[in-house]
């Protein structure tokens, strides 16, 4: 074996080791509160790649989509003939065309109900509630309501809550946090949004 | 009208006219290259996201995972019946498990050609190049050979690259950069990677 070579084996053991400690130190099991925020892409798209995963295996799904958008949405269509996903979409489109606080608020607690729903069912495995940091950021929604709500749900039920800037108390209370920052998006260079892609 | 309700609606005017503003001035129409990097949750999710999202517009999708779990994995289970999408997966473990590097070389130089295989084929709508980043670090492939590749693929196909430690001439080339930050993570405490949700 070369020099190379074995020094490639022993780091690989090294990093082996690294990994089997921490599995073997990773014991509990329980439903997961995971967080998506920053500004950067990924964090809608990641919660429906968990999404697909879960329904991958038969799981019940329920996903919240606080901010309709005025785009089609292809996972969506790639997925809604799973009998075991279901999909609430905020009955307004984004809060900046409608400008109307009133009715907004009103949409956003219509489809909170059907959330609040899906978060008390144990049969539902994971939810997601995607873009709802707006809703409490625009006072649609109080925290502690939403709070309450995700503690009080089934053990084995997890929880996807996606948007930016979220909550305090949602990073708070998450078992699992990622910042998505944006580095550089194309948008800003001048590059449409592209079908299949963005959006 | 109340005073808050004024208020907003004069705050979402003004965020409308930022994202009218910004869409009006993206006007190129292209395939992008995008890297999802850093230490946090959600890259290679983030990933299989935007395949769920092509397929459902019914365009060609091929990935290419470069580390092959040990795990099941079931966003592939769910999708894998799709006609329009190609898999291959490097036919070793995790490089840390296999500790060679002679091997783990070939196995790679060998799905490295399915990917350059896609990166040509301009019916392949988006090519996922899954965890290619580590390929890179240890020398199995040379950021020469990947940078050609890519570079030289057909102008409506984009690409997916997700990893650590992103090779600083992917960063460079690509037209959105996410870093995914991992602000917390469940394992880290000790709770278990959960099925359907993590893997």
């Amino acid at each position: 074996m070369s020099d190379r070579d074995t020094r490639h084996k022993q780091s690989m053991q090294k990093l082996k080791a690294h990994v089997d400690e921490k599995v073997a130190a990773a014991t509990e099991q329980r439903g997961l509160l995971l967080v998506f925020t920053g500004n950067g892409k990924g964090k809608t798209t990641a919660a429906w790649g968990t999404v697909t995963r879960a329904l991958g295996y038969g799981y019940r799904v329920g996903v919240i989509q606080f901010i309709k958008g005025q785009w089609e949405c292809g996972e969506r269509e790639r997925l809604v003939e799973d009998p075991n996903l279901e999909v609430a979409i905020m009955g307004t489109g984004f809060t900046w065309e409608t400008q109307n606080r009133e009715a907004d608020t009103a949409a956003c607690r219509e489809v909170w109900a059907e959330a609040e729903r899906m978060l008390a069912d144990p049969d539902v495995y994971l939810v997601v509630l995607d873009e709802i940091t707006y809703m409490l950021k625009f006072g649609y929604l109080d925290i502690d309501t939403v709070r309450r709500a995700i503690e009080n749900r089934p053990a084995e039920q997890s929880v996807i809550v996606t948007g930016r800037n979220a909550h305090r108390e949602l990073l708070e209370m998450a078992d699992t946090v990622t910042e998505m920052q944006e580095v550089r998006h194309a948008f800003n260079a001048g590059v449409q949004a592209r079908r299949g892609i963005d959006y």
